[in-house]
């Protein structure tokens, strides 16, 4: 039994976590911290918990008292790197839930978050946690950075063409729409109802983090680099994100030659889907599934890829969930075989 | 192993089934049968479950061949009496989940269905498939018969204040308020989105068929007659219902006395919580919970009692599976243990 | 031309507002305030009126300068009694939106809104701005205290009945479900999204303030005290308020019956619709229109009434309007006349 | 006082007419049509009009007695067609809200409507209704053809680049995101709420009809063949277009020049509204607005433009509107000075 503790509780990752791990046969939730909130049932805070989970919230100063196998930080960026340089000798291994330290230097960091880091020195030990590119990397690493959600739903979508040359690098047009949770907890503007609701909008074009992470996996894919346009938008649902990506092929192209890129290079990887038809993100709601679809418009010469994944789930805890399995050498699915909540 | 068969694949009652019987550890998912579909992948139909069910849909007439131990029935009201009456030699277990065998006689069903009972006898056998009012009926039953969604969350709301003598049973109000899914998978008038979306209505007032279920069972638990006004209301949601419950007590009453008298009658029940706070039907999405709250009023000396269920896990899919493990001599809660999908 | 000022341009009703009175064939918007945003266009707080309103906020204490003709006080109870006692000498009449003085008396204020009234004298002067109960006395008062939402909604389904003496006045049950925007414009955990769609829960039970401001309209109407048991819930919707209220008759009762009572008691009252069918919050938003449908149940002998309105109109700024046209001695459906956003 | 007709009573289209020229100043609505609702009155096909408009519904066939100045079609593509045919010689103009002339010949629309064309000559004498684009020839003209939705979301965001031939014309990838109604009144899987909400996907991809009339249109403002790659999403929402354009630019590029571009071409064009921040659908919603933003990411060389219109009405009955005020020399804001409905 694999001794489990969740640094964070109050977030969405934090309790998607705990959905997810109490019902993982090979784990056992040890503690869960918040630093406002020790002292509280977790069910109080997270009142669908009731009768499930009979943990209090401790302080995270207390974990070395539990005798973990495995961390989680549920924590915003730059709050996740003061615990991982903490930690750096514990007898636990991590995985970070945050941005803190999934691109490849603490100066890209501080480029694109705005902010320095003060453990440059977790970046040696760090591998960034998309098992579908990443599983060999995992099996030994003692610190998983867990892709962001946007780079999950993208990079997935665009690999295996990078992977099998088949496409022009400039040029890759990233449209993505995520569900409102990807915002957070927070009570703010962004995230009031009446703003939310029947609404929807771009935002954070240009500048959003995301892009860099986006750019650095597959430029590393490619063997070049590789920039892309990503515009993220707002939908007016809980969860899910739907990339649509516009790519352009290298030579000819037909739907044929894309579900065979797609098949050979997701062979042996369970979480990823290909479809016949266009994929939707309540298919894989509450899942760790990326559902992906991709077809060639010739008229226009250009690959349209389309995929889906839950923001918390394959964009977060289910994903983390998934480096856990690899790095404790369980089977990749245990604990995530669920079915989509549809409708 | 127990294996089960699912008449009816097309309706979110049927897909609900396989979603919670695939992750139960003693059920094995033996055949599922659409006549109109019959030959296809039921993940074509159901495309949620791609790589996850791999069965083909069957005609119906093929379940004899599986050697079933337990059918579950997620057909029309009217139709699933044919099932019930050619299968009552059968080796296996009935769980119904129309609304054929629910009431008292086929006089009462005529009258409120307004459609002939085909199967009269199927009354003698039928036990009502509620595990908190009726569990020890249902170990050595036949047929169970899977109450409505509405009954479940208003009978549960109001049985233990009847059981205990602390209601007046005239004047009981209990005012509904139910997500689409309720309406079921056909496209209509009553399901298209641009009529539920950002909308709100009462529908069924004085006739809706739930009305007498409600009342048949209520008056079982106290003995007497008992009339209830049951108003029903669509709310923009896929999932859940929550019922508002007017109840005037007969004696003195306080939060507290409620509170005893709901624990006590709910004690051993795993699937009912009583909450000190209102409740939501987020909090019970894809969960077989009834969650329960209730408070009285001395200004107007009213009990008001709140009950929440997701109408398709609680309401049916859910409770046919907790009726199953009465009926198979398993934990009431096995395959059952899920916590919310929250957010 | 009627020369307005708006006090509070931030929130919901500041903003319907000046929605509606822009197409007002009868007023000149002359000021809209902030005391925060003051110096800011308009259209930059709500972007939504670019290229529509050219007017920069101002700060309340210039309102002096601009030969008013009337003032809408667009702003949170406890705030808008200061500035009823600060222009009660002014030359212009106030409708105050706020719950400052739609009470009968100081005492109770203090009682349900926990909080000293700092304007006793302002309960003289106000008329409670219901027009279809107080249409006479709206027509010389200075000071229209306009209704609450939910209290438009509960005393427009009760009063016909009331003020016919055809029911009982005890046992009065008023179940309502309102849109989002009654919680206001401010971010909170009430607000987020994720804590609001795909939701449904009761609040405010046995507290809500409207409770008493309902029940001492009623009992004006019915000549003597009137208590009501009002239950408050949100539903996953901007706007609208659907009230389901449940009426014990006097006598003999029936559907033809009910819809002559209502139809006499609205004879000239255009913003009240009687329907012969169930209503929905949908058809009556984005107007000021009060939508009732009306039914009796023998077998229970209770009468259900719906009624539907759009909180931020009927029962906020489309109201005021009306009171305003009123006031002015305009035609009452003066700018109010839009059919509903629908779909 | 124009007096119109509008054929076509039961979709969206037409209710959205009714709504809007309801309060049109200039415009009596002299008759609805339609052929299996005749004889029923209006408001009770749409209930939100009881008490607004009183008309009864008529056959198409009585439309001559009535004396129309202009007649509107919301009709089905393939049905409008024989309409116009039929009435050449009227002495009322048509605005045709149908897709059956808006193409450039009956071969083109042959290919991408898959549907002989029964009237070639109304190619002739119909103007494509974008005023935008074609006011002057839209004064004159006996036939005005009605844009699809996503073109005038799409045209607008990218016309103004072409015209001044700012950008190269290959590589325009144009994705958008239309809210359900786009879909139409009737009930289908497609439309049932539980197949929309919660949910997000792509659809039509590279088939739908509406590419080939931004094609030609664009091809019109370019001077020369235009493609483009449009990609239509379903949002879970009733009404609003959003379209993410991205585009390249031919030489140097910056924001301050974009938004020149746009000021230039939109001048003296009410409806086209440049924003300074990224634009969303509710602050169109129920407006003839289309609102704009435009940046420049020199990182890639993208410039990215973001539209949004409802599309009932800029892209559809308001849209119309606008056309018929051209038509008979009304100012072309007339009716149509309504703020959105927000929230």
């Amino acid at each position: 039994m694999i001794k489990a503790g969740i640094i964070g509780a109050r977030g969405y990752t934090g309790s998607e976590l705990v959905r997810l791990l109490n019902q993982h046969s090979g784990v056992e939730i040890a503690v869960i911290t918040s630093e406002t909130l020790a002292g509280k049932p977790f069910a109080e805070v997270h009142p669908q918990f009731l009768g499930i989970i009979d943990l209090e919230l401790e302080s995270a100063e207390k974990i070395s008292s539990h005798n973990l196998d495995v961390v989680f930080l549920a924590l915003p960026h730059g709050v996740s790197m003061s615990y991982v340089a903490a930690q750096s000798d514990a007898a636990f291994r991590t995985i970070d839930l945050s941005g803190d330290f999934r691109l490849t230097s603490p100066e890209v960091y501080t480029e694109w978050y705005q902010k320095d880091h003060t453990y440059p020195d977790g970046f040696e030990e760090a591998v960034y946690g998309l098992p579908e590119l990443h599983r060999d990397a995992l099996k030994h690493t003692r610190l998983a950075a867990n892709p962001g959600c946007y780079p999950t739903s993208a990079i997935l979508a665009v690999a295996p063409f990078l992977a099998s040359k088949s496409i022009w690098t400039d040029r890759i047009v990233i449209d993505s729409k995520s569900g409102i949770t990807g915002a957070g907890v927070k009570a703010s503007a962004t995230t009031h109802f009446s703003n939310v609701h029947d609404n929807f909008k771009a935002y954070g074009l240009k500048t959003h983090r995301h892009t860099i992470e986006i750019e650095e996996q597959l430029t590393r894919v490619a063997g070049h680099q590789v920039n892309v346009q990503f515009t993220p938008h707002l939908l007016p649902v809980d969860r899910g994100i739907l990339s649509t990506v516009y790519l352009r092929p290298k030579g000819k192209m037909d739907d044929g030659r894309l579900r065979e890129i797609l098949s050979l290079y997701y062979q042996g990887h369970p979480f990823v889907r290909i479809h016949d038809l266009p994929v939707s993100i309540k298919n894989v709601r509450g899942t760790n599934f990326c559902d992906i679809y991709a077809t060639y418009d010739p008229r226009t010469e250009t690959i349209i890829v389309l995929s889906a994944i839950d923001n918390l789930v394959k964009g977060a805890a289910g994903q983390a969930i998934q480096n856990m399995n690899i790095m404790f050498g369980l089977p990749e699915t245990t604990g995530l075989e669920l079915a989509s909540l549809t409708p």
